[in-house]
């Protein structure tokens, strides 16, 4: 693991998740360039003394020259943005699969790169759009896949979040920092943080690509520099209409994303705050409610269960779904077989590529007069 | 009443709200141009024979000709869009007051004329939005008023509908045929029908203006001439950004008009659905369920609700409190006292006016290619 | 009107569910045995002054000698529980209609003698269960009674309320004064107020009956003297179980009456807070939601909606529904014609003798040392 | 591990729970009482072959004769009912510390035996009660203990299930099959498996203690032995009134539930599918939504918690609660030092004492004329 010492947020959610199904053992980490965080967080974690570095390159070059069985299998990279794309291309460069935080990368030209190494290297790389890990999103995905609401004419995906409502960033909050922050964020907030989410939440869902964009960013908050809230006019490439909202500054929300899809024979709706629910709407009956763990699921849904319905499961587990996913498609390649489909089933260097091209569209777009931006 | 015949919708709705309270009562009707129907619809509503008009001219000259405590006090329009106008004028020529049906009138400029006419006759128009009757809704407008939430920053309304989301109105259906019909309903459908009611009650809670828009329509089923689907980004004149989604293609919803709107220190939310519910969340402390009918609403609210908490009042209610405040700021009129606050809270011919030039202004931009529209 | 002055709570409700269709207009009152308030109240109401009384038996005398045309049709009896039998008795023996709440009369033996005489006069008795007037109630009792759910086996019925959770009727409260006062309303406080709601709501939807009982009441707050809250354990003719409860002391609840059925292949849900929703629950396949005013609705509910699906309808249409079938029940009888069955289905002195009886059962079940009572 | 083999459900669920934290790692196993299944079970946890045990006194005893540093720190027993106890006394002979599931013994008298044992011994019992670590639940018990709510009044507690609807232990279903055998599971069925959990939940929030019962138990599916279905009413020790519901043949329903506990001043409600949220009601001001993850938690609460707020916890984490605790509390006396308070705040031997008086109690009571029997 790169980053995600003790006082990091998103590394403890990522050891969280890669515990859980007792199938990945966290062996080695350049958990913080402080040397001293690096060691303790590394000693809290019982790593071995001799795998606790302070520097990724260090860690890297040592790892790889370890003997096969001894080599770490993967490397999860959980840095701000701006030192994501350097370690991912080493470690790819060095033969190992990777794990990287969302967005991919700080640039669009970056991402690409990365892209094409993994390609390249035939490497695996996984990128933690959380929310799609989630069963009952593989079920929406599953039913349209399916046809049941005939062909998408609208999607409306929102993600509000009120915690940067205050000036957060100059109180402390080392996330706000960074977060706000063009040097570390890179040239979007709000959209770089949470709209690639909502962005592709509502492409995995529904199938389609975004093929145009009209946005609308806005720093709501006095003495920001990125946006902290912003809206997207969205067209999709199957002629679908669709609007994307995100805020920073809904005051009171927590991390309330929501998707509803349209298509021609009836709608769903899913919430992340109630994840395990998914409503199902039909023009002449009665909605229904759908909700993980239950017998009827599709098996790329009931897959990613692993308690009976009315154990809730959350966001701890949706992220370990896609480290077991990924874990079993590393496993099987190993293993010199195909992976099982449901295995296959996470985002990876495309997802990244598409979430970078977001950022930079949606920044485009609202600086411009013209109504319509292409999306690439 | 003029239209609401047997074979109608909303004018069955106008006196189900009209007669509630015991305090008006429906004394003639002009409530068909067919000369059966509105004969059959005016005995089963027990008006006098001589009473029952065919044509609205013929009522409006003859009841202006009795005398004083046999006049009708007010007339009410629930005709199509396209016959709010000319009996609206008539009305109020012959010293009527008017109550109409939203849209106010089929052009902008009839409903700058009408405004007009109102202003130089003395008398009250009252326009039935009828969302703004709702007790919660009166609290939510009260809390910002207040300044509960701080400055308003951020404004979302939703109004998904699914009912046209076939082509209902090939199928018989009078109500889809006249609504998506641009010679009776005007130059918007979605937008027009309830799109109208979106702006008018974001504008009504927050007590902003919208300033600029950016409007994307649709017309996502094929074979139809107006929008049924739309999305609006706004500004406001305060410099709060929003965004409205109208849709009546959102398969499977029903009437689901929502708002949410955020200020500095909290957020607050309201659903027509669960009318008697206003969620207020806050930054640092627990959201709280705000409920219609309870001792610790403010004044404007309470004057609105008719039974103690939980014994749930709905839409026919929040019609009614518009007739009743109109009836009540008459009765003041007549008297000639002042109408208490509370009374004089009904949408009015400003709102018409206001409302039809929505209607102009996102066509308009929704036709164009710049990206801003202003409004006014 | 006998009762329902305007410092009264259910007389004011009973107008506005009686006025709501236009069907039914209030023409007599004997409306407070405060003459002043009997007059005020009166005129507010636009009543004849002739016609407004301030005794009851003089105005059951002179309207019964007015000729046919003039007569009153029938009779709303809207005081405390101890006056209901009197003037009822009285005005079916005039010949009236009659419409009385609940509970039907003060003890169980006039509640057998208002039935005889109902039966003896061959009129029609109106009892207010207002909650079996919700549209969703009587979805949830068709489906039921055509078997949807297979044997009933389970009913859970709760009350909650928490408006007594002070001694209120010590401040000044006058529903709380002759509520809690068994003079005034008789052996039980909370079980003859809601608990015999609860129960006629489980007897009338599952269409089965209680046959036997075991229940604990509990006087919560002291210094009162009738019960507060209660619980009691229910066996129905067919094998059933079920359990009431019921409670004003439930601080911080409203009015949230809910009852659930579990059948041997699926289960309903339907609050009294959200009561345009039906929530059926099925062994094999998603939970559904019923709602209000759509096209799949059986007769027996869509007859008691009034709006399309998405225009809530409650507490005042519920009651209107009973009014509204009441009077179309006399419409027909009076024209001598059968009424719809659909006009048919509203609570009438059979009803109102059950809840008598349940009153007195559970008073006696709980205090008793045996567990079980039989139910008569 | 004791019982847990790849065909089981429970062992599984403890496996997630303790891996999560990355404090508690496995490693050894008498998973099976079938050899083959014992040991595909151990490979695929990646055991130690020489780990992997087929009987439990085997791997008690080996395990025990292991130096310090190798031996395993605790025990977890996940067998059905009648295989907790004998594995329980020899794991605390053997100076293991021990986790059990409930209900903690087949009979009371080996639970009271099991307790003595505890005692005498010194070691650590975890009795994993899982819905007591939810941090709702600690926010509930915390404002009680403060008093907030005032003296508690009344208690209900309900626990519906369907998925033995259908006699499912003669379809193949291994868990249905167990559970509803009075040799494996004890006298009762329902009671023994969710009713102790809704009372050991009721007890844990509101801090007072069942000090009489009137039990009325059902087995509502022709063809079972045990007890599916069964309602209690309860008194507290404090004078306070309660009712206890649950049910496994609520056809339907998953894992519903749900307490709601009234006091004085207000009231609160927990339900387990939603269950990073607390309902507060107050008798004179707005209902509160308190969430987990926030700012505003106490202490007790916030401890269990390990995402922000608005990131969805379950069942898994609350299971890995009790683990965290009884790891901190282990790792704390294992140091010598006192373990704080918030580790210590997991279900031991006491609890399990409690849960089985429960069981033996509503079958005495529910088999009894009698309405009431003392508890204990």
């Amino acid at each position: 693991m790169i980053g995600g010492g003790k006082d990091a947020f998103i590394g403890a959610v990522h050891r969280l998740a890669l515990n859980m199904d007792g199938q990945i053992e966290l062996k080695a980490g350049a958990l913080s360039i402080d040397p001293q965080i690096a060691k303790e967080s590394g000693e809290m974690l019982f790593l071995d003394p001799s795998r606790i570095y302070t520097d990724y390159k260090t860690m890297l070059e040592e790892e790889a020259a370890k003997p096969a069985e001894e080599r770490l299998d993967f490397i999860t990279i959980v840095t701000p943005n701006f030192v994501h794309f350097a370690p991912a291309m080493l470690a790819l460069e060095k033969g190992f699969h990777v794990v990287v935080e969302k967005p991919m990368t700080f640039t669009l030209e970056e991402a690409r790169q990365l892209q094409a190494k993994v390609e390249e290297t035939g490497l695996t790389l996984l990128l933690t759009h959380t929310y799609t890990g989630y069963p009952m999103v593989k079920q929406a995905r599953q039913l349209i896949k399916d046809g049941a609401l005939g062909k998408v004419r609208k999607i409306w995906v929102e993600y509000p979040q009120g915690w940067l409502s205050k000036l957060t960033e100059r109180e402390g909050n080392a996330q706000a920092a960074w977060r706000t922050d063009p040097k570390k964020s890179g040239k979007s907030g709000c959209m770089g943080d949470i709209g690639t989410h909502a962005a592709n939440l509502a492409e995995y869902i529904s199938g389609l690509k975004i093929s145009q964009i009209c946005a609308d960013l806005h720093t709501l908050v006095e003495g920001r520099v990125l946006d902290d809230d912003g809206a997207v006019l969205l067209r999709f490439d199957n002629g679908a209409a669709g609007v994307l909202m995100a805020s920073q500054v809904a005051a009171g929300e927590e991390n309330a994303l929501k998707i509803r899809i349209y298509g021609e024979n009836g709608g769903l709706e899913w919430a992340q705050h109630e994840p395990n629910t998914l409503i199902v709407r039909w023009l002449d009956k009665p909605a229904e409610i759908w909700r993980a763990g239950t017998g009827y699921l599709s098996e790329a849904a009931a897959a990613n269960c692993r308690t009976p319905a009315g154990h809730p499961e959350g966001y701890l587990e949706a992220f370990a779904n896609l480290y077991r996913n990924f874990a079993q498609t590393l496993a099987a390649r190993i293993d010199g077989v195909e992976p099982p489909a449901a295995a296959l089933d996470f985002p990876g260097a495309a997802d990244g590529v598409r979430g970078m091209l977001f950022i930079d569209k949606v920044v485009e777009s609202s600086a411009s007069d013209q109504k319509w931006t292409k999306f690439e």
